[in-house]
């Protein structure tokens, strides 16, 4: 039989995932398990939660990704259910199937699903069965003989994309541009997954031209209900990963729109998805035809802009879900009205994306109308070396596009104050402020090939504005001594 | 001719009105002046804006209430705008007729409208003639023995409201129980009539017991078109003055909502109202009875919570309309969905309600979905002693009331944090977690009626919990020595 109530939610996660979830449980008055590590003995999480266990040191292996100290962690704190976040163990089918052993809820699809959504290779073939569109490709590649052999029947032509089947988050991804690239791109690809993710299978693909990474979010119960949230568009990347988001997106016309997201719910239904996931789509502007590229099984990112657009917190979504609740709206119950956008606040110099830690010495977040924060810190806390870059998340709402880009572009002019370690905000800021970006024509390449021009916006006026009024804030001081009324 | 198009902007005001008008002016792109006295040279509002000028000493009727230093900053500035926020000379109509002399474009309705409403006993007058119900009382008193004779003649008893027909924010506002309080309660409504409005004019009412305070956000534009934004409950109120407002009012069905929604708009139809404005009610839950109280020719500090429901911006809505724009909606296309929720984080203490001020040493703001804040401050800002202890508004908004206030609570008790001076978060989460506001029962006397009982839940579970937090970080910094990483 289903349990009724959640007693305790243990978040096996750190930084804004494991804050975000929290605001969702403190919503709701269920109590909370924050785990740590000895450098985040101090960070947000830990204060926000309401039980605290330290699971390790630094390194993520003897802490954020130690299943077993997890489940002790869950275990002693009292915690029935944990929730995984993103990232970390989020996606990892062992664990999600070592919480159920322990007789804890695990808050995403089963591990089954998991698993066969986890394998690139495993993942395309099961969209193919079911007539879902994928990328023109070879499978189980061990050679580049096969390769160039599949090129020359296929017909297809450089650049194509050297991927490993367990990758993610960028990670074990080379775009070949040429033959000659072609025998170190596999090595390095190889390399790059046995290392990361401990499974050398490769897989090779058609490489979409100026292609837009669409993906469409899924709610889905344990009663057959599977419902769509709309499309989110997020081919802004640097270096494969995400950096700005949007819903919905500026390129799809209502056909397209319906057609992809139809597309996605079918392939949830199919695999018996459950929780929340998100179908990942390749879209050839030029074509106006779209591919499978990946399910997410877990929470993402970027799930606050859904969840502006619609109204609906998914993260509570999720804990119904797997109380064995039904979905309480049907898919006519949604309907969009607003436009949303996020940028990633990353500690990260922006002109190189190189990684920034430190203190925060001080701290002021955008707010006002139309703006939401995801933040996993405070001022005076530290962002440790070793993990994700992304401290903080700026969402805005608006009636249309151009009301949530004025207002982000208020947020991270105006509002925004992070000093003691750098931050991509200028670079956030140049893009939403390029024509392209405006005019919503990009491809997931708009960085890399505007990376000059976005740093020469920099320095544009409003930095120099500011500095100006300090000085003169500066000046009165002194010409006016200190306040007097204390 | 009208103009098409605004230049620059001076916000005659400071703190949270102020910066709340510059978040729309900075999504538009317009440029913004800020006006300030001594005392305020580093407050936000001033950092906020793109222009600022200093206006001259601390005390109010040397700044922010000296209106021809106020129109000489804007033509000084090259401002051809003026909003004059809320407070000050929002609605001083002489003011406004001094702004519209020297040329600048007035944000709010005109100053015939803002005079005949500034004075109770015309207002009064004015809604009668157009059938709007108000309170039984007399006009234009000069002696108690008038009020006696009316209380005989209109059988009306005990206790009874003594008011300045100038009077606004609960000034010049008297209670009284019995006879014997009847000549000194008289005598104090006239001297601070005379003293905060320069104007003795008394008329007394009938004390409606457990009223509830409802009011209707219109707005209006030049072309005769008059649009509700349906109502506001502002019951919540310690002296006479709000400190916790909703939207939509939990204790109206469905028809009496309806008819003060439209009872509003056809007073502010017949008056030639223009821009944003609110008709006030009193409501007697017992008698189901509704009753004209007055007409706030201006923004109001709440204005946020109906922003939140419609998903407008009402500001911005105001500078489109003195543009000479049209409403760009019709009554019908107003749908609210959502339930808002809004509480006064006055520098006070929340015990006495003496005001707090000093530095804000510390500051951390909350935010996560659902979360809209209005600060007039950041961290390492003053709260000066001269004017209003308003400093911040938290505004939350959900699904349904109980999903706002969860928010809120998570926002007050968890999300929030104040060092420096006293506020009035924690009278405001006893307010919250009381269960008369959870069940939407109250009268405007629920603060003074409750106060010990709300003052008891100051020390409840939550925040015994953070200090004995607060105890274990500082062991576990003693154990471990600081960070290691640096």
């Amino acid at each position: 039989m289903k349990k009724r109530t959640i007693k305790k939610v243990l978040i096996a996660n750190r930084g804004v995932p494991a804050v975000r979830i929290m605001h969702t449980c403190r919503d709701r008055k269920i109590p909370t398990t924050a785990v740590y590590s000895t450098p985040d003995r101090l960070a947000y999480h830990v204060f926000m939660a309401d039980t605290a266990v330290h699971i390790g040191e630094a390194p993520p292996a003897e802490s954020y990704l130690n299943m077993d100290k997890m489940i002790d962690a869950a275990l002693m704190s009292g915690s029935d259910v944990i929730h995984p976040g993103w990232g970390f163990l989020a996606e990892n089918e062992e664990f999600a199937q070592k919480v159920i052993d322990a007789g804890i809820v695990w808050v995403g699809p089963s591990p089954k699903v998991i698993r066969m959504m986890g394998d690139k290779i495993e993942a395309k073939l099961i969209a193919q069965k079911a007539n879902v569109p994928t990328i023109p490709g070879l499978n189980d590649v061990t050679d580049i003989s096969q390769i160039k052999k599949w090129m020359k029947t296929e017909k297809v032509a450089f650049p194509i994309m050297i991927k490993a089947s367990s990758g993610g988050g960028g990670k074990g991804m080379v775009k070949v541009e040429n033959e000659d690239q072609l025998q170190q791109a596999f090595a390095q690809a190889r390399s790059e997954a046995k290392k990361a993710f401990g499974d050398e299978k490769i897989l090779v693909e058609k490489y979409i031209e100026r292609g837009r990474h669409i993906e469409v979010q899924i709610v889905a119960d344990e009663h057959g209900n599977v419902v769509h949230l709309f499309e989110r568009e997020c081919t802004l990347q640097r270096r494969n990963q995400k950096i700005i988001e949007e819903a919905p997106s500026p390129t799809l016309d209502e056909d397209l729109r319906q057609e992809i997201c139809f597309t996605a719910v079918r392939l949830m239904r199919e695999i018996g998805y459950t929780t929340a996931g998100t179908v990942e789509f390749i879209f050839d502007s030029s074509t106006k035809k779209y591919y499978f590229l990946e399910v997410n099984t877990r929470l993402q990112v970027e799930h606050g802009v859904t969840e502006l657009i619609t109204g609906l917190d998914i993260v509570g979504i999720m804990l119904d879900v797997v109380m064995g609740k039904k979905l309480p709206f049907k898919q006519t119950d949604i309907r969009p009205n607003r436009w949303a956008l996020e940028v990633r606040l990353n500690a990260e110099d922006p002109k190189t994306f190189s990684p920034s830690f430190g203190t925060i010495t001080r701290l002021e977040i955008p707010h006002g109308p139309g703006v939401r924060i995801a933040t996993g810190v405070y001022e005076g806390a530290d962002i440790p070396p070793y993990y994700d870059s992304l401290f903080m998340l700026l969402m805005t709402a608006g009636a249309d596009r151009e009301d949530a880009v004025r207002t982000m572009d208020r947020a991270l002019s105006r509002n925004l104050r992070v000093e003691g370690i750098k931050t991509l905000a200028p670079l956030l800021l140049s893009i939403i402020r390029h024509p392209s970006f405006i005019s919503g024509e990009f491809s997931t390449r708009f960085i890399e090939e505007h990376m000059n021009e976005l740093i020469s916006m920099f320095k544009e006026k409003g930095s120099e504005d500011e500095a100006l009024k300090v000085a003169r804030y500066v000046a009165e001081i002194s010409a006016l001594g200190p306040q007097k009324w204390m």
